[in-house]
């Protein structure tokens, strides 16, 4: 354990800047992320875009037309003039928000071959076209509003990619988003501890800049000495779990992940395809042979927590990564970088693919910070009605957008969640 | 009961001719059956044909793709040199033949968005031309199993049409499949008792001449005397039913139905809406107000059998209904005359509507006619598994193609069923 | 086909006569009746007649209340003076008859710990004090609704010891109901075909004597020839089914049998267990090597249909099965017997074990007979509700009361019910 | 907020005895435990414990031998000459060791009738002979384990009556479990804040004396500061809130808390029943009526936390709680009071009600603690696997024994359970 981590702990506490933290709100930047949208749905068919593979996935077509109805119904529809695009378009792409009204049952998303993908093009032209005047007009107070739905715009650019992943999973013929590259070549660097030091830290996100509600108020917490894995755990590592029984052994288990794991019939990530060449692994490039290298992806809390505990470890905790992470530098692979898989992790010393790569399964639970509030109106519903049976991803993944990720950013998804872009971060108590 | 239709036996015994029975086998046939099947999807947009409502149904572009799996399945690759135009198709659009091999699990359908509507289409053209060298090298020991695919194909037009409709039911827009004509202002003739004299009679097809396996061998039956209704069951006559409280009064229905009606939360039948000015029906037009004239469509068994008890009458069995369907005469409304609805009665003497308009459910339950042997090889998996829980439908519907039903023809379907084209014929014992 | 069975058609339709049909109501029978259900109790613990192991099935404790239930209900509160033994037995104790109001949820009845076994035996002792006293005062126009009591109690003796069966089943000491008898060495004698003439015959109950209102109204029907199986189907005939891979053969099964074989896993008759040393079969006499001799027990409809297709047959109709049962004759194991198992077949000429050993599948759906008319009130709710989706089963078994069968006696499951004493009778057509 | 109770920090930091924390491992204690197990069954029959009402729940004979079967399993076969008392029992009354090997599944708990209660309490008298023989001979290395057992059985104490109310309260006879005293006539006293300091403190048991491993290491924390409810939130204040809509009103639920509601149609505590002359209690005393004042039970922490927005406030963290409950005082309700429902809360100062009474919901999800190292071998089972998804609850309730609690124990609950006794402790941040 030669490269602690921890002594950097008074700079961390005094500066909270992400690399990447957008400025001010404008229209460059309304438009950047709007046209990314787009562009991430131009390889698909209607069809495609149509698809919804299971209750909490949504088609494509429909996070087109729910980030617009977000600037519609929570920006729009507060200024003077605007004219609703179509009287039943509240009712069809409102999510979950109860404060706003009746929504369509979000099982049934992918029932409406009506608007078609051309229609709800139109719906965003429309709702552009007034966003732009409004921002053109200069500083309003609707800008924060405004801020929350292009960070809102940019979770669903990575939903859009999982989501469509899940169901092109369920094709035989496994479609491809898109061309895979020369298959790669890198071996991962060996799997070093790096330490964290013991005390009281800050966490959470600063008074100001942008941050989710969620990620308030930054307070103190005490944090046991602990270490945390130089990279992510790799698709080889995590071969040798399977291949030492670890499917089938419930003493490495949570009880309730085991339970799934026998009730799913699990025995290998949700996208690896047991083949008589060994495993395939099908990702937005198609089916591809395995890639030993490469993190490990595509797998469950359950499943990162069996892997930590046959490897003598534990997850991370959310503030241990967070402590971490805030001095995390060195290259990322973003959703802009057009990847579009997990990388191998680079010879870099220190902690190395906090950002990027993967969402990184940490132990704690998704629980309001001390002192935490939720935003005013209907928005509060945004992140605090969730925080119940679920648990914190940290870092953001190769489908994250560059600008969209912080230290302090915390993802969640329940615990037997298996089709996002999530990875293995390993720890230990010193 | 001044009309009785009993008399007709024998002549009804000597001749088992259908008005529309299709003549021999030829490629004219053929191109029009298939070319009818990519008619009925003129109207619909490929996100449209994707549409899978649920497991029950399919979307329009399976059924396009599953009719010439037929045809390439049990008839081209019979033959030599024919080349198989996918290798994965055969597994994709395989519906429900285990002899055949595995096959794409049922509620998955609606999750291929590929193949797109044009690689479908051009499977179509790829077995059509290969369908065609073969019609026009003349008689072929395939030709029984040709006859029989058009048969197949003609019952996925109508199914192609309930699925879409069933699909249309779920978008809270309410599309129309078709444009509305003028409302009707037609009122239905009186209903009346004809009655059938007792007697051994036979039923089921005649040995020649094309019919399902499961319509022969034909058998002679002992009726009991009955009389049959003149007409379809309307929908100012159900609403009488529904006003009487109907859906709650559990001594007029079996107690299997009642359970589905409880906890289904039925009221009304599956397409009607009620809103503040009355009932409202969505059918291929779209939703439109209630056409009381017009017969009651889209009831499942239970609710057939509960409004004939409440009507103090009981459903005909099939036998009862052949024997009245034998001289049945008058226009019928299929899907070649494109109304795409269930017309009102018209005033003729005798038993009106039993070809076409809509399918009638029938008291008995879906059996073999004695001596049945089913088709050899994997055809025989057509029919004969199914005949268990479910339930015989006589006469066609609006979808139905003219040259599809007979007397001996006999649909089926569970109790349960609602979302085919099914109406209410009345019986009752003398 | 040496022995044919059809010859006596005259004289069978002559003569409806059961060997044991009961003679007139009278105390004796009441005593009688009611006696044998406690006798059938006495080897039980408190907790084993607490015990219910699915919905479908009621706990021993259920049975003799609910006995109870139907006297008090439908005879002594429709006479003047009849105190109700408590208050909420009316709404704990009714099965299913809506007109008579709320009840207890069938699936919860095992959750009835009070009131206590004590209990309801003083409530059988409350209610039989009143019956005697009624039955002394002579005829009374209540006589037809006690003598249907009586038979209601007669089934509820089979299903006391079905539903035994089926909780001691689930437990892994395998508990016996009764002391075994030494083990059988007899064989079963050839199976032979016994044929039946084709023409016009009479089925159903005649209208004098007591019988179920869905044996009514004796009726014609047209039969085609056919030829039965001269006992039921023996537990080695079944075996090598099972060794022919039975289970795993679709061409075997009805579509829906299959579906339910694979999802429940059958592999084997429902009470049969493979051990090292080969299968066993749990009965009332707990855990016992199989009898290859014995008739195959505890099978589906599914199963019943498999196996005979296995066979080259098929299932008789329950038309076929009552013509044969009108002649037949000699010894059958029935309840009073106290054998408690199906017996091995006696080496006699024409068709044996039509009555006793086993019910025998037809496969006729449960259907009301043509002009069928359900008894007035509340009893109406007794049959007629039921039919759809049940499968007709003929001639008791070795559960059933010998003075409660008659040839035209109509039980009824669903075909997936496998708990019941079922068994299997062969039929082709000829 | 006048009555801080943070100034104590330092004391409590220095102390962690709990009043009631039990001696040495001695005989006398075994047999006090043990007894009081047979205590508790004492007025149920045979078919009362038989009973079960949901797979969560057990027989209370269950409860009887498997709490022997610890000893057997983890104790008395680990010595020389231990003759096990029945070779299936390991079989039926292994809860949930999965190193331990097979067992009974969960939810058929409730279908062995036998072994019968009279066997069961002679399998305990079996064990009890052959612990007191160990017991007697003096320490052993062993006695953690049997410490761990006696509370185990403590455990199994209070879910023997927590699963029999859930049992009774399906029986619409209202069964009571013991006669109730006459109907309180206190007031609860006004509900006031008490403040808690912010700081570094430590939580967590001592490393000597009895402890689960859940409760390991004691270690730090930093606390933001904070206030508590002074009692249990009462009868009348949850009344309050759902006369003011409270289950009707999402934005003051968690959205999966809400979900719940919906489906389950839950409108009060689980074991009120809403009657013409207003809500009724259901518990151990039968149905009573509603007591004010008395502290509301039976809710999940979904109630809990809607309960607590609606007042303004929030639930306590673990750690928060445990603080104040460092130097609780006061008199407890316990298991050994013989009361069977929570009390009234007392006008005394400072925060009343922490131990006994109800436990009390957390909202902290129920993970291990840093350095958390499960007990070696099966026992590591008893905790470690379940820490996910559930929610820790604090203090011990009416029902646990006086001997079993400490400010340090951790129970836990899936967020929906609402048949345990628990209530509502108020919190909030300052």
């Amino acid at each position: 354990m030669g490269n602690p981590i921890g002594y950097a702990r008074e700079r961390m506490l005094a500066s909270n800047s992400s690399p990447d933290q957008p400025s001010a709100m404008d229209l460059g930047r309304y438009r950047e992320v709007r046209a990314l949208t787009e562009k991430l749905v131009a390889p698909l068919s209607a069809e495609d875009m149509q698809l919804q593979s299971m209750p909490e996935a949504s088609p494509a077509k429909w996070h087109l037309a729910h980030t617009s109805w977000y600037f519609e119904t929570f920006v729009l529809a507060q200024t003077a003039g605007y004219q609703v695009f179509h009287p039943r378009y509240g009712y069809l792409f409102n999510s979950y928000y109860e404060a706003v009204g009746e929504r369509h049952a979000r099982p049934k998303r992918g029932l409406l071959s009506r608007p078609s993908v051309a229609e709800v093009l139109e719906y965003r032209r429309h709702v552009d076209a007034a966003m732009e005047r409004l921002l053109a007009a200069g500083p309003s107070p609707l800008d924060p509003v405004i801020e929350l739905g292009l960070h809102h715009e940019q979770q669903h650019q990575e939903l859009l990619l999982t989501d469509l992943l899940h169901a092109f999973s369920q094709n035989p013929l496994c479609p491809a988003y898109a061309t895979a590259g020369e298959a790669g070549t890198a071996v991962a660097p060996a799997h070093r501890w790096l330490e964290l030091a013991e005390g009281v830290f800050e966490v959470g996100a600063p008074a100001d800049g942008f941050a989710f509600d969620n990620e308030r108020p930054r307070h103190k917490v005490y944090l046991q000495p602990c270490a945390l894995g130089s990279r992510l755990v790799s698709c080889g590592e995590y071969l040798a779990f399977i291949e030492d029984g670890g499917y089938r052994r419930p003493e490495l288990w949570l009880s309730e992940g085991y339970e799934h794991a026998q009730r799913g019939n699990w025995q290998a990530p949700l996208y690896w395809q047991r083949t008589e060449q060994g495993f395939m692994n099908f990702g937005l490039h198609g089916l591809q042979p395995l890639d030993a290298a490469a993190p490990v992806a595509s797998v469950s809390l359950f499943e990162a927590d069996a892997y930590a505990r046959w490897a003598g470890a534990r997850l991370p905790t959310e503030h241990e990564w967070e402590l971490a992470a805030r001095q995390a530098a060195g290259p990322a692979n973003h959703l802009e970088d057009g990847k579009l898989s997990a990388g191998v992790a680079a010879a870099a010393s220190g902690v190395t693919q906090l950002f990027g790569d993967l969402w990184e399964w940490t132990s704690s639970s998704y629980a309001p910070y001390p002192g935490y509030v939720p935003l005013a109106g209907a928005l509060g519903e945004y992140n605090g009605k969730f925080m119940c049976n679920q648990y914190v991803l940290r870092g953001g993944s190769f489908a994250t957008p560059r600008s969209h990720i912080r230290p302090s950013y915390r993802n969640f998804f329940p615990a037997a969640a298996r089709w996002q872009f999530t990875g293995i971060r390993l720890a230990k108590s010193r």
